[in-house]
């Protein structure tokens, strides 16, 4: 069947997608659009390309050539987005080290990728020193100081981030290759075993940013982005690309703001004196923000925030909608680009139903355009549209990781049937509203029935007094399975077992959850924090073991 | 450097972009979406996905094979839609057919392009007829009725294309192949030589809707399109795939209007019945719309309509604003996908200046992203973007044309420097806005100066009384060239030459043209008719024969 492919003259330019074409607009009609890093430092678009073309020639000059993994150790800073568009540009690959990890995983990281470069923070450089003897391949480093002193260290030191920028030439003939060329590459932790390497093609990074864009943009109004927004990334940028969603900035010529580490009353300052309007976190943070906001008297109205990590809690998305945000839901894994589906309210909603609003804008949302995203059951048989049928998430897209780094048989089992297995448990409406009710792994067997730890979280955070919830499922010789809560109490409340309890069998008798999802009292216990993993999830492996 | 690409694990599925999957959303999401053809016949997306079922079942049943081409002769209507997906997701070519062009370019177009299958619509069975016995791949015909009944003919008829969908399976298995198969046909048809065949494949038909969507989404308000526009062409499906918009409308989930063959009484009184809020369409369909509308007193407020084809003329412009539409210009040709770029008012712009408005809604617009745009001299050198420096625009996108389908050399000659060259001669802003001044060979060259025909046209239609306007050089002893103006007056009105002159020579002094680029007396030539190409251009080569 070759023969009916359209063979280009041989004139023609082929155009592979490469990450480099998402600067084209950003140059030619947004130059003078601006770039900040906390408000200190700030730089038009046209001065980004020439530090972009200044750090390719840097990691020239430490011998950085086509194949080789860069990695970055840093807070969102505009050193990262220079990163995040010259290391994949010049045919190398970025490597975003997680640098909540452990100082052993994060070793892990650094060898399984190969790194041979390191860009590090003066912050992250004691964990460096610590591992640094059983780095196999790092052979470089360059320190971001930050505007600091660079510390003494024993580190194969390249020199400082601005220095060697301000001797680099900008001039930099950025090549051409294939566009399945790697370009991007980081580690996903889950709660058992080695973290595992995903990565993604230039051309997996440029159809999730066209994809994602047409899909942000097109509401008529609410949830959506625009060309006069103002972007501040939220979720950081060593966590799957931050979403995409700098690409896209850069992409659609949107003024960027960096905001270093996040700390919640710089991002609430930053979003007022920077006029930010568009920003992505996970509920832990936006809980911060209000609570950061409320502190200093600080307005939000007009500040849309697209959440993901985990599940929007009602609770939390009206209290953001009481102080004027636009909150809605955005779905992904780090194997999935990540953005697969997306909590816009639909056409036509009733606009006056509060409670059924809060409902949509913390569903999982509808898929994007291009993914053909099912809910299975064992067989990879579709469920009943209904909203009730449970099944797993299973995705195909045109940008889904398609191979773990080195892990055959996990990327097998990743894709197994042809399909990317998400783990997610969910059922469907027949309009395609989507709503996650746990992790296969997370689900509690009790008394013949399957209940949804995240349901149960998610209703016991909404009664007064509870800051914050985990449930899992610990091993009962009667009911198989029973769920056992951890609750985290609001400053100076005095809410008990009995009262939660009471107020799911309210929930019962409403026939919202079964009988079984509500825990026994003595199932119910008040902690001061709930375990988190590097990336904010609720660590349920490590509650489970306390049990 | 091949070792650099990803390896997907056995099992991933690897998305090659396929027409097939703007599908998916139409369906999971907008099954209950309607499709309407003039308000007369109206399903659903869930409907409309059968009866793309079905037709595949036809052709399949007609020996319709991977790489077959099959030619489609029709209005505007849904038989056009379910083609422009059916045969392209089989792995068939969809060709489509210029019906306004003469019995023998027919003829020539269908043999050139080994059409092996023609839908027809009655109204174009003579033509078929009249051509039959030269025609050397044409085996099948499927007649299109529309609700009448079928003619009496001698060319080999398959069926009555509703009669052969009632008996077909829906059920058709769509496979999967390279995104690089040919997906789509047609022919551009210049002023001299043959017609030259045009072909698109899936990936290029996909990429050009997520870019386009994604520009079109984008503004912050105006100019733009959102999920829950009513879309109806008017630009004819044979032109250019209709600049792709219909795939872009299902791709989105917006209900869909197909009008038929274009009248402007039934276009006005659709976009009221179907409450219709985008299309696009050539000037010259602008102003009979807007002719029809004052006729009959109906309102076009809120009418988004994106203008392409020729320059939409500032009066023009001003009248269309003057209803309460949003109109403004995109640029392309057939063999550019075709948008490239979009006469969006750009954020912040002056919305009290309502000249300025209309001088930005009438350019060539600002490129797309993905596009790279240039300006370029004769050594492929940028001008410089000062908006007075012409040069040509040559091109790179995701999604250009190739080659001419047999022609080697117009492809080369096409894609010269590895560019697509456009013949169009344009100037370009700091901030990116382009203006088209001229075709390269309808620069007119006289006193040592570069006049634009467009200009002087769009200057000429702007004074009281005229109704069109075509320009072209005419040689001259002295000067070179001189501009030679045909004037169609508007009804009753007496416009005369003077009178003309007079207002050119107050542009003169407002220094927005040169002394040169007006008429003499002599040369200003009042007719009944601008002679037109097959896709509504003014015919500059016949009007230079009439000299």
């Amino acid at each position: 069947m070759q023969d009916h492919l359209i063979t280009p003259t041989p004139s023609a330019y082929t155009y592979p997608l490469l990450v480099k074409q998402l600067l084209l607009n950003a140059l030619s009609i947004h130059g003078d659009q601006q770039i900040t890093y906390r408000g200190e430092m700030r730089y038009s678009f046209r001065q980004f390309r020439e530090r972009v073309g200044q750090l390719a020639s840097v990691l020239r000059g430490l011998d950085v050539r086509h194949g080789c993994t860069v990695a970055v150790m840093d807070w969102d800073s505009h050193r990262y987005l220079e990163s995040y568009f010259a290391i994949p540009m010049m045919g190398a690959t970025l490597f975003t080290v997680n640098v909540r990890l452990s100082a052993q995983q994060i070793l892990y990281t650094l060898n399984d990728s190969r790194a041979e470069v390191v860009l590090v923070h003066t912050e992250f450089v004691p964990v460096l020193e610590e591992i640094k003897r059983e780095l196999k391949f790092v052979r470089q480093v360059v320190v971001l100081a930050d505007g600091e002193s660079v510390p003494v260290m024993t580190l194969p030191v390249a020199g400082e981030y601005e220095e060697m920028m301000a001797r680099a030439s900008a001039d930099f003939e950025f090549p051409e290759f294939d566009e399945r060329t790697r370009a991007a590459t980081f580690y996903t932790t889950g709660t058992t075993g080695d973290p595992k390497g995903v990565a993604y093609s230039h051309r997996d990074i440029v159809l999730h940013a066209m994809g994602t864009a047409m899909s942000l943009c097109a509401p008529r109004e609410g949830q959506r982005l625009h060309r006069e927004d103002v972007y501040m990334p939220i979720t950081p940028m060593f966590h799957v690309l931050a979403w995409g969603m700098p690409y896209i900035a850069i992409m659609l010529g949107l003024k960027t703001v960096l905001p270093g580490r996040y700390i919640p009353e710089s991002l609430v300052a930053l979003r007022k004196s920077e006029k930010v309007t568009f920003s992505h976190c996970v509920p832990t943070i936006l809980k911060m923000v209000l609570q950061a906001a409320d502190v200093h008297g600080e307005e939000l109205t007009g500040w849309k925030l697209m959440i993901g990590g985990s599940a929007l809690p009602p609770a939390l998305c009206e209290a953001a909608l009481d102080r004027g945000m636009d909150v809605f839901t955005a779905y992904g894994m780090s194997e999935t680009g990540p953005i697969v589906s997306l909590a816009q309210l639909p056409p036509g909603y009733d606009s006056r139903d509060r409670q059924e609003e809060v409902r949509m804008r913390c569903t999982t949302g509808r898929p994007l355009p291009f993914v053909d995203f099912r809910v299975v059951d064992g067989n990879m048989q579709d469920v009943v549209r209904d909203g009730k049928q449970q099944g797993e998430i299973v995705l195909r897209s045109p940008f889904l990781t398609r191979a773990y780094v080195g892990k055959p048989e996990a990327s097998e089992e990743l894709w197994a049937h042809g399909y990317l297995h998400t783990q997610d448990i969910a059922v469907m409406t027949p309009d395609g509203f989507i709503q996650i009710v746990d992790r296969i792994k997370d689900v509690i067997k009790t008394g013949g029935e399957w209940v949804s730890s995240i349901e149960v979280e998610s209703l016991i955070t909404g009664v007064a007094g509870v800051q914050e919830c985990a449930v899992v499922g610990v091993l009962d010789e009667k009911w198989g399975e029973r769920p056992m809560a951890f609750v985290v109490r609001e400053t100076g409340a005095g809410v008990c077992a009995e009262v939660i309890r009471e107020r799911l069998m309210q929930h019962v008798d409403a026939r919202r959850i079964s009988k079984y999802a509500v825990p026994d009292a003595e199932r119910i216990s008040f902690v001061t924090e709930i375990p988190k993993t590097s990336v904010g999830k609720i660590n349920k492996k490590l509650l489970r073991e306390q049990c």
